[in-house]
């Protein structure tokens, strides 16, 4: 048995590279950029109008000029016109190309406009004032997202503004989720009293959803020659595989067996932690394998503690640790870490995290009342409030 | 001018029910649970062994008997069988039912098998030990899920183990994104000198689609009788209106005059805040229009401090307040409330935000090198390093 940090370790140095694709920006939210964001252009691309009001030559003001003659209306959109007479003024809109000739914006709010005239109601007015300056933000040629970046809707509008209809990204591994146990019945299934319906799966689909990957589920019954042929099959046609169950003590277990029968690397078999003991780990050439206990707390923790982090360093992320404060005393006597289920809650700035006890790892109803994990190593057993440790927040 | 504080206050008396519909609970990720969810029946449904081993009866092992000979095995998702002779005993699988007249399971580290006989190697055993009993974490009838929940992977387990194929959630309000403003061309257009590119209403898109919101987008010149005859139409076919541009005071911001000719009740115009200020909102009947300046930081700032809670509020959730920790001195002048981007990290528990400066609110680039607006209130103008003020994260 292995600690949890081996554990992470084998799993980090097992990481696997699926590749790039280009899709359409739009589709690429949460998605990992594999190229350099360039400004095609300066932004802004002309000095741009930060204020709707009038625009004149700043030495007519200079010169103690406060009244001025409209000449004309540059509109956000219009190409740049020229203030022909340098006494003059142009009214101009937020958005507009600065007209030729003139530098200095007076807001409309500091204006009063009659009869074609503009009369300045203020005394301080700078130079350039309201005016966003061509280039200021970036140069044509900076990097504006770098490699690597996790697509958000700030980076979507960017791509935008740049012209990236579509972007390069990570793909996404090809996964196939399959649960096994012969006490599993579908959803829509009524159960009989020794049966329970099957969740595991599905559970895990929509963790993987989170990461934008969309995945294909099976569920194998407790038959080794059956196991044995359709793990040969998706051995070949998956870059992962996720099961959910057959891998502890069991007389059904069937998996580690099966795996071993198949030529799949061992890379691990169990991890002094609770839940998730029985997390058994392998590969081959070209797909890896992740094999959680049954118990649906054991999958949900195995799949945020091991399977994200092995994703994001594969797709080239790097993600900042969280911590949070515990906000009550835990015990916990077993040499092995500890993921206990907590309640995060925000408070003057301090992220503190509240122990959720729920019956074990067979209790998937107390996952509802969670947000998270919180990582209680194995090198001690009493946990104080006011201490700080890992989490894994999973809302 | 209104504050901040006050247009929050609008915007939430403000909210609109979209009613109900019932969806497959694979696809409701995300979305806001409208009916409790009940447990079917006790959780565990029965006895449920939770270790791989044998079970026993425990007199017989309190009596000194030590060596049991195997009877036969409860396999998980197997009819519970029976203990015949209680000096026997049966081999038992996680998951499986605890079979008959038997009531404390050894597991396999704890006993060695040979010849049919399991021989128990420890001497501490406990009465009903290795057993999750039935109805020990629900009993049928309780509320497994509270209706107003934000459905994530922790529900959607649930949800499957009760047989939930189909589920009652929230409906979504339907919503166009509308961009104006001529100096705008479309994403795989090359612009001329004095134009850009669309770019806020994909934002808007991708913002919206963090809330599993599915909207359309139009893009409308600052033409007034045709923004007014489009708008007219919209108004009568969705719920929530979005706009990015001509709210400002520009000859072409056109917006808030076909609001008020269109029967269009103004609930605001103008909050004291930087950027967005130019912020209008409104209603008829049936339509709520957030009509934001066009700047893309005002328009992501709005859309994420004004849309997000009124969008929470009237789906029935309630949002928990985050709050960071400032890393810097900030001083700000102006009497508004300031929308300051900060980078996030997470330290000891702390959540502490770095400011990121942009060059206002025309700088799209700088969303890109942030995580989430600070919220500097207007009654003071200095803010120090270590203050504790209200954060809106956007990744």
């Amino acid at each position: 048995m292995i600690t949890v940090k081996e554990a992470k370790n084998i799993i980090l140095n097992s990481t696997q590279n699926f590749g790039v694709e280009e899709i359409p920006f739009l589709k690429s939210v949460g998605r990992v950029l594999k190229e350099d964001i360039f400004a095609d252009r300066d932004f802004p691309p002309f000095n741009r109008v930060s204020m709707d009001g009038i625009v004149i030559d700043f030495s007519s003001f200079k010169n103690g000029q406060r009244s001025f003659k409209i000449e004309g209306i540059q509109a956000a959109g219009s190409e740049q016109i020229t203030l022909i007479n340098l006494e003059n003024c142009i009214e101009v809109m937020t958005g507009s190309v600065l007209p030729k000739n003139a530098n200095t914006v007076i807001r409309y709010e500091d204006v009063r406009i009659e009869n074609g005239i503009a009369k300045i109601l203020i005394d301080e007015v700078c130079h350039f004032q309201n005016i966003h300056q061509k280039g200021k933000d970036k140069s044509e040629g900076d990097i504006l997202i770098f490699k690597n970046t996790i697509i958000s809707s700030a980076e979507i509008g960017v791509l935008a503004t740049v012209g990236k209809e579509f972007v390069k990204v990570a793909k996404q591994p090809k996964v196939m989720i399959i649960s096994t146990g012969d006490e599993l019945v579908e959803v829509h299934q009524f159960p009989l009293e020794h049966q329970i319906r099957r969740s595991n799966v599905f559970t895990l689909v929509s963790l993987l959803e989170r990461l934008q990957i969309y995945s294909e589920t099976d569920h194998i019954t407790d038959d080794k020659p059956v196991l044995k042929q359709k793990i040969e099959t998706y051995l070949k046609e998956y870059d992962v595989l996720l099961f959910s169950g057959a891998v502890s003590k069991g007389k059904f277990d069937f998996l580690p067996e099966v795996f071993k029968e198949l030529g799949v690397e061992k890379l691990f078999h169990q991890v002094a932690q609770r839940p998730g003991k029985p997390f058994w780990f392998g590969q081959t050439n070209m797909c890896k394998i992740f094999a959680f206990p049954g118990n649906p707390v054991s999958t949900f923790v195995n799949c945020l503690a091991y399977f994200y982090p092995w994703y994001f360093k594969s797709v080239g992320l790097e993600k900042q640790e969280e911590t949070a404060i515990l906000a009550e005393d835990v015990t916990f006597k077993p040499n092995l870490t500890y993921f206990l289920q907590v309640k995060l809650s925000y408070r003057f700035g301090h992220l503190i995290a509240t122990p959720i006890i729920g019956n074990g790892s067979g209790d998937l109803t107390s996952l509802v009342n969670a947000d998270a994990f919180i990582e209680l190593p194995n090198d001690k057993n009493e946990f104080k409030s006011g201490e700080v440790f890992k989490i894994i927040i999973y809302r």
